[in-house]
């Protein structure tokens, strides 16, 4: 393959050191050409660890760089529309960090900005690219629990360390939210994946008790398009840690975490199997393998901007009466 | 004591044989006076069976007994509407079998006739009574898991078997609904019983396949008038039978089946213990104690028609859409 | 196939009804020719209901059939060894009950009078041909679980009722030891079809409260030839009953229980996989082949004398202090 | 309670940091006065560090000083019995890590030299004191399971990292054996304590695969005093870690981890319980607040000089053959 995609990164921080960044320089027909940094010496020395051989201090001179290709985002939310609509302007795809942007309105700029430019667009939902949640896709695909039948989500966990550096996940006005828009959107992220879009839905937030102002507990039940039921609880406000989806047919069932490094569980009349599969060292590569071989003309990305806004807007209906000071 | 409950049954059939019939006669304070049948030789030959010394093959003539204090309405449901309002005007307390009536209209008109005459209303909800569930409820009185948080419920089984006798159970037009009301009400009875009543209720039913007219599926969340959130899945169109309920508190969680013979488990941080509790061998003794300890003034009846009606209208806000054609 | 083999039964009594006589009927190059019975009548019931076409009161005369090749002593212990002496005199391979005979001293009579009369002699230790027990083999001779370490035994049983019908099992003078030699040897023999005979076993029998004469409790250790060891605990006088055996190697595991109808379990490192085989409806069926098979030069049984006298050994070694009154 | 156990340590290293030093001081009724290392300047550091009066560059300094009244060993095995004796000549109580010494000759003559100074040995056997093993303790004792059966014990785990750190443990001319000496002994001297000394016992030692001199696999069964059997399986080369015990009586079954910090189980007919108990800050210190009990006239000591032979005379059975060659 002599054709190869060559990325700039803007905001090369902690994300990108082991997760993403290596990642964009091992996945096949892609090479990691520039990063950038508002600090230039972080950005500097990013690039010398990294054996990258352009830095920048600037954005629009990395997306101005001709000889980058696409863009990768992995600044705060915070500016993610501002890159996102820079890089589109410029013709170049972009892979934007999750979450996708501050809110839905964003989301939706984001894109419509890229569609008017023609420039395809993904988020960082690298779990969908993971070995665990590929089999669990393989088994779905494979008719190996027959007809789908129905979804429960339950994820529970101790209450928030009160510390000031685990508060912000749960002020609203950073976050955007509380640990369900955090944890609970991956969840729903990869069931968009697994089972297709959800049709309907509807559900209950509340902060039973934490010393917050975001929810801490949500209640939902969902049908998707393809007439699969849905139903989840989520509590970070419980006296233990608890997390697991589990899909129902009619010849078996499949279990998976989200989260935990738990074997991923087929269930039929006959057998039960548990499998271990551990994440790659690079957790985004297989995600970034995939929009690289969109990009490239050869395959499908796994992950886009219209498949993450389906989540967010879930997540919104689910927490709207809540924000709207209906508690 | 020297007082006396003395009871006439409408309807001596299978139900009273064994669950209720002899409960009515071992309970303290309790006793059964007479039983009623249409077809008279069987009121006769249970009557003889049991001990009982008066029946009757018309409902009125039991009903005008004056050795008769309450009447227990042992009848198919679309009869009990009838039969409790005879009984509320000859100012007779009332137990009734479940389900309580054939629609929310009917169980209104019942409560409404109770209530003009003066005379209590009761369902035969009788797990309430049932010593495992007496032992969940006495631990979350207890506060043995702290602050209520929520509670989920799956529900699941292999699809009905198709044979004629069972059929009838899944078509509306005789049991007013699918397994969803016939056997769903069951769990939300417990639910009301253990956590007070809903406030709040949202959900969805489908029939997934299933060779009948109810529905198949349900997928419902709600809130308490405590404010505890609730998640509940059912399905009778699964690879496998499971069906559980688990509260969870910031202190613990207390899991239990409302239909199968497993041990109650209540779980800490510090321990876990499952406790393995038999049912009596008249199932409905409990609950006829406390019915009787209420009508002789000295305690406070665990299912009334006040608490039936609100598992009603919960259980049909949940299927509403789907009976309304609206699939 | 044109050869087939034509078998006569000696004592169509209850266990010829389902798990061997439809099976010698069932399997391929076999057929049933004769039953023997000593109430002649009861032999000729047996032989009209199940298609056969000759029956005999006296063994001698369906030993002397010519239409019978092989025989099958289905008689009390009491009797295997007279049987099969007569069968080896009259040159014809024979295929007797378990337990084997009366005694060890028995037992090597038998294979004696076999061996010097050329024929072959097999006993119905039928587990050893179960689809469970063949998946286990199956998956050891795969190296699923790499070297072999150890297996391990657990054998507990809650009392025995004590009604006449069960005694007899516990008297030693009839059934020739306890509960240990009864159940025990089914296990024993399957761990020496699984991994080999066994070359060294030290152990303890007591009698630790019940009411009768045999042991209800062994503790034994062992080394297979392979140099694997194994550990076992026998109880029958126990608040509950578990049965089960694990063997452990270098890569896995597999779990399976000897009596239950339990999925047999194989773990490894990366995954866990647990298989439910029912049993075929005439057990004896898959061993019966086996023997028919070798009978017709085809292939190798599963189950011989010099198998089942080795079991007999162990069971022995592990329980003569206690019978020696050594207690 | 004015009279005071002034202690003495000889060899203050790494155990005595945290599992036992700190305990001598905190103990009802116990000071720590001396420590003595031959390295004294060390010896003067853990004596700053802990608040320790006095300190010493050579054992008989600290044997001989007025104000120490009872002398605790913490040096290794090699150098137990030399500072045993010596403490006992100067009529002085002695408190012994474990293991006791390099043989059972060593501990032979300990015991004796002790018994012939009128002074009292003790062995830090310190599991007995936990409060997860007190609570089986207090199970067994209130007859929760009933009348005692037997007990079995698994104990495997992956092979040895095959570092120079961790080889000396298997390496028989240092430690005096392989892992089961090293690691079954804690389970034998549990078993000791909660079941009593064990009548008799059989076993077989091997190394299956190995690189070290030790052997890796032992399986054993054994009769207790009290007529309980016992069965053993350890198994250092295996698959996997897995480590538990289960005691089951007439009424029930207890489930403890000698190692693992996991809850202890009582299961009967009625219920199953777990419970989680942790470890105190300084392990040693509620065996080491009974030797101290002992030594005021006021208790009786968990652990002692005879307790601790039993336990090497069962596990050198164990292991006799394998180590006199006979492989």
């Amino acid at each position: 393959m002599d054709k190869l995609i060559r990325w700039g990164i803007i905001g090369c921080g902690d994300v990108t050191e082991v997760k993403s960044g290596p990642a964009l320089q091992k996945a096949e027909g892609s090479s990691l050409t520039a990063v950038m940094r508002r600090n230039a010496a972080l950005a500097e020395d990013y690039a010398k660890r990294h054996g990258v051989s352009r830095w920048y201090g600037q954005a629009d001179q990395l997306i101005a760089d001709p000889e980058v290709d696409a863009i990768y985002v992995a600044t705060p939310p915070s500016s993610h529309k501002e890159y996102a609509l820079a890089a589109a302007k410029a013709g170049k795809p972009v892979y934007v960090e999750k979450p996708m942007a501050m809110n839905a309105a964003e989301c939706t700029a984001m894109i419509e900005a890229c569609k008017d430019a023609g420039v395809p667009l993904y988020v960082a939902f690298y779990r969908r690219g993971l070995p665990r949640f590929q089999q669990v896709k393989k088994w779905l695909d494979e008719g190996a629990i027959g007809d789908i039948r129905f979804v429960r989500t339950v994820h529970m966990a101790k209450p928030l360390a009160q510390t000031g550096e685990e508060m912000w996940r749960v002020n609203p006005a950073i976050s955007g939210g509380g640990l369900f828009l955090d944890l609970g959107s991956h969840t729903l992220d990869l069931l968009d994946y697994l089972l297709g879009p959800i049709r309907d839905v509807s559900g209950h937030a509340s902060n039973m008790g934490s010393p917050y102002a975001a929810e801490d507990t949500v209640s939902g039940e969902y049908v998707f398009e393809s007439g699969v039921h849905g139903s989840g609880i989520w509590c970070f406000n419980s006296y233990a840690d608890e997390e697991y989806n589990e899909i129902v047919g009619s010849k078996g069932s499949i279990w998976f975490s989200t989260f935990e490094e738990k074997p991923v569980v087929l269930r039929t009349a006959e057998q039960e199997q548990k499998r271990s599969l551990a994440h790659p060292p690079h957790v985004q590569q297989p995600l970034i393998q995939t929009v690289v071989d969109e990009l490239l003309g050869r395959g499908k990305a796994l992950s886009t901007g219209e498949s993450a806004i389906r989540t967010s807007r879930v997540a919104e209906i689910l927490t709207r009466a809540y924000y709207a000071g209906d508690r």
